[in-house]
């Protein structure tokens, strides 16, 4: 931590300072420039990080040095994590996942008829909201149970993990019961209490960033999950929030590069939800593998106009089956493939 | 609803779509124009919500007329919203309550020395964290029942009513059985669960806009809790995020007169969080009384520097005295007075 | 300036940078701490602002310490800059002068009405576009030079100086032979052609901040007026872009203390183009004066409706006079007066 | 356009709305519905535009349905604009021209050092600075005509055709003296006397997106240079503003396949500028190559360590290479090429 002192600091403005600042266990280094004197501050990061530096009398900033995670950090765990979901899926490795389904669960026929539709494509992983976090409290929010139930009974089946998202810690054993993977939407990354119980889990995690959330608060919330002991999180980007409004939200693909030098973690893309429109998917989806992803989450329903939510952003299992034909050199072209 | 078809959309598409939408118990009425078809839909606001458009052949684009909230809306209660917390304190009024304190509470004796200070000058209401929602795992995340044993102990000799944050629908009761004014804090605004908690409560929640949150999606939180039944919203401006780092956000002023023209209930400010630093706090909160705000929230420590969140931002009970001297004549030059 | 180490930097990558470092005149301290070895930077901050720290080997980030504005800093010239615009308006003192009439001048009558009307009510100066930057090409530009020929007859006969926009340097002595404060537009803040021509004139220049500028950015575009000789800046705050949309911009109040505390320069605030919609104009203008104005900027037209820019921002002469009569206390409780 | 009237609104504003827009040649479709009444206006898109719908009295809000550009736009010119710069090189069709160099020109040895790798290597286009736009006054602003020559000498040279920066009306003789091909910057994007001016020329244009502008703004400005004449207008996405401090902007990379439908312009990448940090430029290039991109712009200094201006984001020559070999199987995998 650098500690800025403003120019007419006192002596002992500066010397409480540094008193205090020993008194937490940290080592002080004072550098006298011409303009400003700095204060170098080592020590415990966790200490480092929760002091009101600003509050103390001379003091006119301060700057972080180190990141503020650990866990989840390239220099904590220098190789990428893998690990298994199903029988035949694997995250973190070369071969790429595709998790693909309707954006909620609207009934058993319709679910059977598009995880049918993704099985026979050779999609490895089915998604489907059973708990829908909707912004107008008159939306569909979900068939709850009954959504898990009918996705367990399609893995059953066709053998395809299934992928749900859990929104209230309430229903952290149902949702855990069903699930292969458990879904914090991007409305609760920054639900400390989920990450938490999700955290104490021994299922994958897919973590979606925050859609105005920083990097590093993103892998904060990451941080979260793996301080409590679970170490299978799966970085989602999917899309910020920008000033454009000819899509929902701005894919920031260049996440996917930046979090594989932060992180040991796999990074997925979530096209769908970022654009918000289905004819642009395609090339975002092909960039998206391009930039390094490590697999991706598509939204898919038979009939996308007659979808409950999220139909506008639906690609049809033609429409699927197509850009996997598009998908298949662009991941060879950059030394991937597809699960 | 208005619908745009695209400058090539076919006779059929056109067709289907009516027929569709009319099906749905929609009104329709086509006008065609040089370069566009559009399609006006009249019907229940809520089965034109959910409706996917775009997914529809021949559809270029959709646009909402209506705003879609009804409960919080001026048009649906035209009157200010008002109500008493505690024997001596109104929301909604003329006069304008202050709720100070610290940001969380950090031990018996120090809240007590806080809350002496505040009830010696005069301020109504106590804050104080015992659920933090902290962004690092690894920071103090509050004391828990603790604290809200702490400050209901308060009340008791002080009579000051006590705020205070809810972070999970699990401390749902306990938090009730303390608190006095239930806060949802900017990372919850769109918890939705949360929010249909609260609405079933009878005591008041201070909502707090998300720190990207628009102005709509702020309203159709509110909506969340008043469509349970809970009608003692406050709506609590905060800082949104921007592109500027000298402030931790941005204290968004015109959302003051803008909600107070939108809705019905009362609109405060809290300028500590959107600051993030003392010095600017007592020009924003005059200009926020200026602005129409119903109320302020403000972070009190009687020492900054020790605090264990967020000392940056605290004024001291001096800072806040000093304060309230220069409040008084603006609020009367406003028409206002301080509670 | 602070420049952090990769954990695996090698000792000669050290030695290298230091060197070159030093051969750049900069003095050099390094600081080995258990995580990250840091080497602070001291000397001429020019040199230090130029260098690509992060293409030297072994580097992983670099933290600039000094804020890169000399001569509009407080910390340069501590107290306020005040200077006059005609015979009885001044700027930066304790009285706030009004800058008050159309968008763009739309011909000689209309403008005589206005200003007429706006000198009945004592507003000190009247502004008014010649040129005009629309976001369309097909959007009306501007009278150009008839327009400036109109405000200086106006001046002639009411004795109100007058404002207005420059675009192009190739405009500069057209405008500056008829105006008395020349604007330089939220889209030309980082115009630095323009700002370098205007820092050559005796006369002030209003400089509006870009609508997704920083603090830091703005302030540096009036230190390049500054560094060319021209003292005379006034900055104004006119509105920054974000996510919302019942607005047009959103109106960012806090800069007004904040650029008070960093610069000696006057600062004013234009809530008509920011908020672009007349209706929330006077709480704003109201808590606009409580932060600290300085000055104030408000398009006022006689009828909204057929202005040929931005009506729908504009006040009428009677909400004009109606707001004075609610900002003059507001005024007062602050210390200051209208001029 | 679709004007809403507020619930309250008499039939007399209603009445008058009406007659006034008739008046001004327009058609009117009134449609009352349950909760709104709604006004359809038909007639040219320049008047409608220009109209202040909401000073109208009993007007609640104004919709737009058209987008406001014609020329740049899909639906004006079906088929893709491509032109030829220089003998060899064509923008707008199957193959994709890179246009590399450094970000200012620093000297004639360096520039020929830089130019002869590239040459080398065979890329088709040069770039280099002759003004620089910086954010500081005290910051190397360019060689001006001297960096000119030398890039012309170059040109004589190799047969690189020269790309380079016009910030001021009054350098563009100069400039397009020696220039293949003109760029507006990032920060010029909205000066519309400047594209008012390129748009007179018979060169080609490289029109960069403002930082924080809409797809709509950046389609308005190519407007500008296309209604004067000038229909050689390459769009160039350079990274957005975003919250995010890790990279210096956030390249939109559906900016591009969004722009392709959008208009029939050449769409180009610049990674250098977006992202400010070498190490996330080639997987960056290689996902707006799979986005779809018509050309790419990248920024090479043979030592970046010494560059003048932007070194952080530049590649070595050995770097370009090797991204080169990368970039060819995407272009391939999609359907392109490599000029």
């Amino acid at each position: 931590m650098i500690i800025v002192m403003k120019p007419d600091h006192t002596a002992d403005e500066l010397r409480e300072l540094v008193m205090k600042m020993e008194k937490l266990g940290l080592k002080t280094h004072i550098s006298k420039g011409e303009r400003r004197t700095i204060v170098g501050l080592i020590g415990d990061r966790d200490i480092l990080q929760e002091i009101p530096y600003t509050s103390f009398a001379g003091v006119e900033s301060a700057h972080p040095i180190l990141r503020p995670y650990k866990l989840v950090s390239r220099e904590f765990k220098e190789d990428n994590t893998r690990f298994q979901v199903g029988p035949n899926c694997e995250f973190g490795g070369k071969a790429i996942p595709i998790i693909a389904g309707p954006c909620a669960v609207e009934g058993r026929e319709v679910l059977e008829e598009i995880a049918d539709a993704l099985h026979e494509l050779g999609i490895p992983l089915l998604r489907g909201g059973a708990f829908k976090p909707r912004t107008s409290p008159y939306s569909f929010q979900g068939l709850g149970e009954m959504a898990l139930k009918f996705m367990s009974d399609v893995r059953e089946r066709t053998g395809m993990p299934v992928v749900t998202e859990i929104m209230d810690p309430r229903d952290l054993l149902l949702v855990y019961k069903y699930a292969d993977v458990l879904q914090i939407g991007t409305r609760n990354m920054q639900n400390f209490r989920l990450l938490t119980e999700v955290g104490q889990l021994d299922k994958p995690v897919i973590l979606k960033r925050g859609m105005s959330a920083t990097i590093k608060e993103f892998l904060m919330s990451a941080e979260y999950i793996m301080s409590r002991g679970n170490g299978k999180v799966i970085l989602c980007e999917r899309g910020i929030r920008t000033f454009e409004t000819e899509t929902r939200n701005t894919l920031d693909l260049s996440a996917v590069p930046l979090l594989k030098q932060l992180t040991h973690l796999p990074v997925i893309v979530d096209p769908s939800h970022a654009l918000g429109r289905v004819d642009l998917i395609p090339a975002m989806t092909l960039a998206a593998v391009a930039a390094g992803a490590d697999g991706l989450m598509i939204e898919v329903h038979v009939r996308p106009h007659e979808a409950l939510s999220d139909g506008a952003q639906s690609l049809t299992p033609e429409g699927m089956a197509n850009l996997i034909e598009r998908l298949r050199p662009v991941a060879k072209a950059v030394g991937r493939e597809l699960l």
